[in-house]
This record gives C-alpha cells, sequence and structure tokens, in this order.
C-alpha cells in the first residue's frame, strides 16, 4: 500500500481493532502490576502503576475519537457498526480498568509506611490473580473472536463476589481484634472494592464480545451474588 | 408533521437530547432518594430506589441504540456529531449515577437495622446535598446549552472531595472509639465514596457540555485533591 492510498472500511477497522488489544495489553500490566506492588509492598512499582496510567487515558481518547469518525463517516451497516461500537466500549471499560488499577497503585503507596499485614495481603492477592487471570481471558477471547471463551468468563463472574465477600468479612474481623489497624484496612477495604470492578468490567466486556459477534444481548440469567456492587 | 413524514436530522437530534434530559431528570430523583433514604433511615424509599434503577438502564440502552443509530445512518459532521455524542456520553454517565444511587439504597437498607449513627448521617446527608445539586446544576447547563453554568460546576468540584476527606476522618475516629460500629461504619464509607463518584461524574458531564458547545477540550487545569478518587 503506498501512502496515498485511500485505506479501506476494513482497514480502519482493522487498525481501530489492534489499537484496542494494544490497549488491552498495557490495562492488563497496570492490573498486575498494581497487585504485585500491594503484596510485594513495592513503592517504585506503586509509583510506576500511577505514572503508567496517562497513557491509557490518552489511547482511550485516540479510539474514541476514531471509532466515532469511522461511524460518522463510513456509515457502516449491521456487523460492521457492531464491531466499530465494541471497539469504543471496551476502550471505555479498559480506561476504567486504568485507573483502578492507578487507585490501587496510591494506596499501595500508603500501606508501604503501614505495619505489613501479610495474611489480608494474601487474600488480596489471590483475588488479584483471579481478576487478572479473568481480563486476560476476556482480552485472549477479543483478539481472537472467541464467542466460547468470552461466555467462559462471563458465567464464572460469581467467584470475584465469593472473594471479595470472604476478603470483607476478614477485614471486619482484624479492624475489630486491632482497631489500630483501622486506617490501613479502609485501604485495602478500597483495594477489594477496586479488583471486584475490575473483574466487573471483564464480565462487561464479555457481554460487549458477544453482542459484537452475534447481536444479541447476554444479560438474562447471569448468576450474580448480591455484594453490593459498587 | 403527518406520521408518515420522515424525520429530519435536527428532529432526531432534538428527540434524543429530550431522552437524555428525561433520564436526567430520573437520575437526579434516585440521587436525591437514596440520600434522604439515609438521612430518613426509610426503608422503603431505599426499596424503591433499588427497584427504579432498572428504568435508567433501559433508557440508556435506548438511547445507546439510537444514538449510534444516528451517527451511522446520517454522517452528522462536526458540531452535529459532537451533540449526538455528548447525549450518548451523558447517558452512559447518568447510568452509572443510578448505579451508586441504587447501591446506596442497598446499604440504607442494612443501616435501618444498625443503630442510628446520627452525626455522621448528618454529615452524609450535607455531602449528599452538595452532590445533588452539582447534578442538577450540570443537568440545567445541559438543558439549557449554557456554557458558563457548565464550567461553573467543573470548577467547584473540590468542594465535594473536601467532604469526602473529612467524612472519612469522622468515620476513622468513630470505628476507633467503638469497633462495634465498624460494620455500619464501612457501609456509611463506601456510601460517601459512592457520592463523591457521582460528584466526579456531574464534573465529566460538565467535561461532555463543554466539548460539545466549543470543540475544545475541558481537562487541563481542574483543580483536584488527591483524594484516591475511586
Amino acid at each position: 500500500m503506498t501512502e496515498h492510498t485511500v485505506k479501506s472500511y476494513g482497514e480502519e477497522l482493522a487498525h481501530l481493532t489492534a489499537e484496542v488489544t494494544r490497549m488491552g495489553g498495557i490495562a492488563e500490566s497496570q492490573v498486575a502490576d498494581c497487585i504485585a506492588a500491594i503484596a510485594r509492598r513495592d513503592g517504585p512499582l506503586a509509583q510506576a502503576v500511577v505514572a503508567g496510567d496517562e497513557r491509557l487515558d490518552t489511547l482511550q481518547s485516540e479510539i474514541e475519537r476514531k471509532a466515532f469518525r469511522l461511524i460518522a463517516l463510513r456509515q457502516p451497516m449491521a456487523v460492521d457498526l457492531r464491531h466499530a461500537v465494541a471497539a469504543l466500549k471496551i476502550s471505555m471499560s479498559l480506561e476504567r480498568c486504568g485507573d483502578m488499577a492507578k487507585n490501587i497503585g496510591k494506596r499501595a503507596l500508603i500501606l508501604t509506611e503501614a505495619d505489613p499485614m501479610s495474611a489480608l495481603t494474601r487474600s488480596i492477592e489471590r483475588m488479584g490473580k483471579l481478576v487478572q487471570g479473568r481480563l486476560k481471558d476476556v482480552l485472549d477471547a477479543y483478539t481472537t473472536s472467541d464467542l466460547q471463551r468470552a461466555i467462559g468468563v462471563w458465567s464464572r463472574d460469581e467467584e470475584v463476589d465469593e472473594h471479595y465477600n470472604a476478603i470483607f468479612r476478614e477485614l471486619l474481623t482484624y479492624m475489630m481484634g486491632d482497631p489500630r489497624t483501622i486506617n490501613a484496612c479502609t485501604h485495602l477495604l478500597f483495594v477489594a472494592k477496586n479488583l471486584e470492578r475490575i473483574g466487573d468490567h471483564a464480565t462487561n466486556i464479555a457481554e460487549i464480545i458477544h453482542f459484537e459477534l452475534t447481536g444479541e444481548e447476554l444479560t438474562s440469567q447471569r448468576p450474580k451474588l448480591d455484594v453490593l456492587s459498587q
């Protein structure tokens, strides 16, 4: 293709999808790093996560601008429109995952100055690995247009909620047993909540992929514990 | 206009904007009601908020579908595209405000069974009124395309953060003073966090309006306290 060739719709769409995939890779790393920063009490890594979030914001703005332009100028119909809308919506979800990783990074920084709470931190790390795995799986499903894999992520939504509920109880017990830990524990509580929300985004991305590939909603019978998700 | 007249782009856009405005009214009520449910320990009102959220979800889906169709079929340029994109993005923000109001409603239900904590509840109520006012102002700005009013909301972003920080400290003191209140206090902590996030959405909507009306971003010099917003 020469420099002056006008790109086809298919090419522009492939470019957009590739950018979302790349953004997904960065979001995945940010999530992995913020969990490691909590687990290892690693201040510099936490700082890197906080600083790295801007890149996701910039990528999201660019994807959004390109997606709307593509939709507005190219008049895509049916399945092509679904691809462009999916790219846009997934980038929005990833940008929010990045915000949560940044927030966890900030809390990791604060927690390096508190006494270690190893048992709690290990629980958080386990939950983090689970959430990280869900995000990886759903991004794999997006990259390979793998409907079954997306449905798999969606149907295992409950696991994260169970972890969150267990950690919530663990934190309450800890705080009541030693009120001096309350401040640090509230940070871990928000870390767990942010991880739960990243898990919700993985579910949300699975739903977006399902609609992209089939044109049908996947929202009716999702198993969902009531954990006051927010 | 007869039934069979094909609607003009302007008419479709006006219809979309009207639906966003209506959705804004419902979101405003949901936010007001969940705050009242916390303040008055009003179980039935809390239940109504929880049940009422579905309506916002449905409206958001409809607005999203219509906005993408409008953008894809009508090939709007420049300012018209900005109007349609703003409607879409504001509806997304309002849907999330609704999720937070629902979450506060669920916590209000739980708190009706705990001992009253009047001082804390009053602080939450004051913060709630502030956030509610910001949401109202920014929706007024949207309805009347009032740029200055939107900028006003945006520039007062700091007030909510200050309230959140004060409530956070108040809650810590309370929990340390009487560890039996820890469970109830963690619910209030999440209520305050959700209110803070509704306040952030008001700021976000102000930025969307600014871009809609001017074509320029309003993100550079926003005054922002670091309150670990998330």
